[in-house]
């Protein structure tokens, strides 16, 4: 579950040490731990980041915030620090600043650490949110978290203890059918979107605000076509610019 | 630890149930659960697949082979079903395919699903290794797994029981000074580098292959600036022309 309520209690450093080593004990490419994870515990920086995330006031709640980033900026600054421009010149080699690959890789890498950040949590009454939220107003995070260029915030969590009188609630998930498939893709028919939505559609009120007559016309103005789906867009696209591989 | 030697049994059915049960149990994005999995067990597929991911041959060995894809197809999918467009005419909402902005969230999604995947296989005894050389060869693996416009596979896993001999080795990380930052991203400086790479550069044998001079043009050479990540960038890049948020 993601819990979005914490207790006032801060995170213990012992307890947050613990967060971070199972965070980097995850799997990583090639051994290269091609990602960065920013601590913040500031109030005001917490508050800031709850409005430039889609406004989302618990946020600024949250005893710790840890913010995953895609990172190749430490390993070019490296490859500058080792001369690998001048040895690429001998040896024939191009080199190239990072591109879309890199970035899928070291996003992959960063999402796998923060996941496993979720579950060490979870073994410490540390309970957690996504926000994917963090790949919005791009320049204002990088201004606010000193951002390199060649790096990317693809997850952000929300962390604290659990509160007392917490209930876990399991939200229910669509049937594996849907989602598992053997050995290729599947695409779902109508009569399978029929069924996989059938406890969710009897959810949806008749006279909700957005006037969406089922629950696809309901999930794509709340969420694919709304407004924080739009900034998204526009902010992934100019972080996207700095991953083309250029000559450099 | 990564597993690339597996135990010659199957995963039992009940342990695979498991496996997927936990992977679907991880946080999603708005519970939209923006991933599917593909469960390869396919000997033929494996062959194929351990040709395609970078000639690595052990992936034909693995009893299971996940492949986690973010998924935007079958939300599109059911909002064709639901009638999104007309509704979105009616509203005066744009109607547009998916884009950069939904590829990150889903891939998040996706990977997020996988490390739960990994987590809950180490609890019944199933190794597996990540192969993030499934984002290559994008033509070949579209026609492979039959994989729509709007899926990305982000992220495979190969799975398979311990074997009884196999010693569990740590792989040894860097230290969390040069990965974990307190509040803002900190550059790294040249004598951070100096320290961070002193045991990896003391393995690095000085008549290496690549006659690199030192563990960042070795790295360079092997890694960032291989082949293998070239063909990255190329299939990232063919796959990405899908996902540009065209008018619908």
């Amino acid at each position: 579950m993601s819990l979005r309520k914490y207790s006032d209690r801060p995170i213990l450093e012992e307890d947050l040490k613990i967060v971070l080593e199972g965070a980097m004990r995850a799997p990583t490419a090639g051994n290269m731990m091609l990602y960065s994870i920013i601590v913040v515990k500031d109030k005001e920086k917490k508050e800031i980041l709850s409005r430039t995330c889609d406004d989302q006031p618990f946020i600024a709640n949250a005893p710790v915030v840890l913010i995953f980033l895609a990172d190749m900026q430490r390993w070019f600054d490296y490859y500058d620090y080792s001369g690998v421009k001048e040895f690429c010149n001998e040896k024939g080699i191009e080199y190239n600043s990072p591109d879309e690959g890199d970035l899928m890789l070291a996003a992959a890498d960063a999402v796998i650490a923060a996941q496993n950040a979720v579950i060490a949590g979870e073994a410490l009454n540390i309970g957690s949110c996504y926000i994917g939220d963090i790949v919005e107003n791009y320049e204002v995070h990088r201004d606010l978290l000193k951002l390199p260029k060649w790096v990317f915030p693809v997850a952000m969590l929300c962390m604290g203890y659990y509160p007392e009188e917490q209930k876990r609630i399991i939200s229910p998930r669509f049937d594996s059918e849907y989602i598992v498939f053997n050995e290729e893709y599947r695409r779902l028919t109508n009569e399978d979107f029929k069924d996989m939505f059938i406890e969710r559609e009897k959810r949806l009120s008749p006279d909700n605000k957005l006037g969406a007559k089922n629950l696809g016309q309901f999930m794509y103005a709340r969420k694919t076509g709304s407004e924080f789906s739009k900034e998204m867009t526009r902010s992934v696209r100019e972080m996207l610019k700095n991953w083309r591989g250029d000559d450099i």
